[in-house]
């Protein structure tokens, strides 16, 4: 095991699974933790809540199609949603570092108003701390998240069966690619911007159509794709097949990947998700997220199947087949 | 207004008070965060729930009688109880530094896993980031918490009437002392600890005891005592009037702040609480507090009174009456 934290740690790939099973998993080990969903989904009298966290320290703060604030609110109305919640209310813990400027904290915490706003979610409860200079980067914003599972929702890994279909919302790689863009020591041109959005309403428009034949939902942020979809396969014990042909990648985003050799299936987004649902209701699904704006690409990319438990297959555009690893290393620090 | 944060922005005292009042309040504003309690209280369905986020950015990360993990529990614990309910579940979202020692880590994952324990809440969801050496200190840790508000609980600041009187848990002090001792820099000899330690079953016994006629409770976290019950004398439009002889400070706390030159009326406490109680319960309010192990030097220290609202007057060991103000400055920088 490593003796010091390093960037892979944080990359949301097989580093950090290897971190969060490693230790913290088993230290504060209890029957909703231990499920790895998106979101906690805890029991309260009657009600059934979700409850999540993101720490948000993307640098740079400001890139196209977003900000630090917005995608700290976003991301946790997102990992809500992935629970099949209605989110409500978010908390917002913010970690300063000394001399950062008063116009940017303004520009950010108008932007996390908007973004709160506009998804109809309450910032009730905060806390503000401020570090000496060089001590943090800029800022550091933590949101926590609140919600109402639906009462159609019945979703997590442990309802993916084999046979299910595998669909994405949409194309891959833009937030991670604008970050990139965003970052002074490239000097690609395109116009790709972040995806960031509130996936909640998207998500409901899902259950209400196929109820509980939406069997798992997953948000493929930090590692992308391919490791939200290994994670599923090793939380269900399935294996998962998908078909490169049909993932779909902005033009903008494909080039950028082929200068930086990288590969869009272990980009970060930040308003995709990945529904796994009833083969029966497939079609049904694909129609209901196209209708919606935030689905308007959707497509079927994959199957599940038994065997073999926790892999994940790509049959790529050529026509082989090859395994799809967990996000390994971390090429890009601090995506989100 | 500033334009750039300084540390005072940070020390939980006026700065703190006016930057929360200067941005955060107005983007966000609603009936909820508008209350600016130490937790949210929120309705969901028919359940009174509690909701409420601290960050800990401490230095150091170990000191006498805790550390920065079980800060974390305690702290959201404690706000939450502070809205007199019940700590169920806590998120925990973890800021790492590249380089970071794993063994520390561990033992920080360890005290938090034992403070949850002990208090018996669950870590129910995470978050793990890692940012480069120098853009961080280590490791901050973000809590975020829920709990269920007690059927007979009435608190918060509205609650707060003319005649009440208000008590106070313990000594002061304690606990920035601890923190203060534990810097390199000092050389000053004691046996303060830290008092970091979760009050929700003290806040328990009193309002079995007590009801309705609790009306306020405060942690006097960063700014101390000073800082909370000028909060207080805001919010509830009240004046406070506080005995300085009545105010416990152990030996150690008295001595180190008068080398230091500080008040340990705005140093921080991590195990102590304000109460404001109805004038007839008192006596019953503060047996209730001795007769808990948390609360055996527990004091009546003041009265609330109609005029001049907002403000907190002391009157003097020798005799005056001076006004007693928030926290102004930040001479303990990153104390929870
Ligand atoms: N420090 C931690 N302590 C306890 N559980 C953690 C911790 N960090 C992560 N987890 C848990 O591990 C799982 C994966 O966390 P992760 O942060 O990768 O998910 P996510 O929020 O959906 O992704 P992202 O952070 O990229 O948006 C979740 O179930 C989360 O609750
Ligand atoms: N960044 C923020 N955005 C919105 N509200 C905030 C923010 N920071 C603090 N608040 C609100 O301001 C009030 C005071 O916050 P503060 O953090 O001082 O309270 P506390 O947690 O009880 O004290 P401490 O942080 O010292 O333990 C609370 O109602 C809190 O919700
Ligand atoms: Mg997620
Ligand atoms: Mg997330
Ligand atoms: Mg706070
Ligand atoms: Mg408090
Ligand atoms: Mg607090
Ligand atoms: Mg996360």
């Amino acid at each position: 095991r490593d003796e010091h934290v390093t960037l892979s740690h944080g990359s949301g790939g097989k580093a950090t699974h290897n971190l969060i099973e490693g230790i913290f998993a088993p230290a504060f080990a209890n029957t909703v933790l231990d499920r790895m969903e998106d979101a906690a989904t805890i029991t309260i009298g009657e009600q059934r809540l979700a409850f999540t966290t993101d720490s948000y320290v993307v640098n740079p703060l400001f890139f196209a199609g977003g900000d630090i604030g917005k995608l700290a609110v976003h991301g946790t109305i997102n990992d809500l949603s992935m629970a099949g919640a209605d989110p409500l209310y978010l908390s917002v813990g913010i970690i300063l570092e000394e001399g950062f400027s008063m116009e940017q904290l303004k520009r950010i915490v108008d932007s996390m108003a908007r973004a709160a706003h506009e998804a109809g979610v309450l910032i009730v409860t905060g806390d503000t701390k401020v570090v000496q200079r060089n001590k943090a980067d800029g800022i550091f914003i933590n949101t926590a998240g609140v919600g109402v599972v639906r009462a159609t929702a019945n979703v997590g890994q442990t309802q993916v069966q084999p046979g299910d279909r595998v669909l994405l919302s949409g194309a891959i790689g833009d937030h991670g690619v604008a970050i990139m863009m965003a970052r002074e020591e490239l000097d690609i041109e395109t116009d790709v911007e972040s995806d960031s959005a509130p996936l909640h309403t998207l998500v409901a428009a899902l259950l209400d159509s196929i109820g509980t034949s939406l069997h798992c939902l997953k948000d493929p942020t930090r590692g992308g794709v391919a490791t939200a979809l290994n994670e599923i396969a090793l939380g269900a014990e399935v294996s998962i097949a998908l078909d490169e042909q049909s993932i779909p990648v902005h033009e903008g985003v494909r080039g950028a990947c082929e200068i930086l050799g990288l590969d869009p299936l272990t980009i970060a987004n930040e308003g995709k998700l990945l529904a796994i649902v009833a083969p029966e209701v497939e079609q049904e699904a694909l129609k209901v997220l196209r209708s919606h704006p935030l689905g308007r690409e959707a497509m079927v990319i994959g199957t599940v199947q038994a065997e073999p438990a926790g892999m994940v297959f790509l049959r790529t555009d050529i026509g082989g087949t090859r395994v799809l690893d967990m996000l390994v290393g971390d090429p890009l620090p601090r995506i989100c």
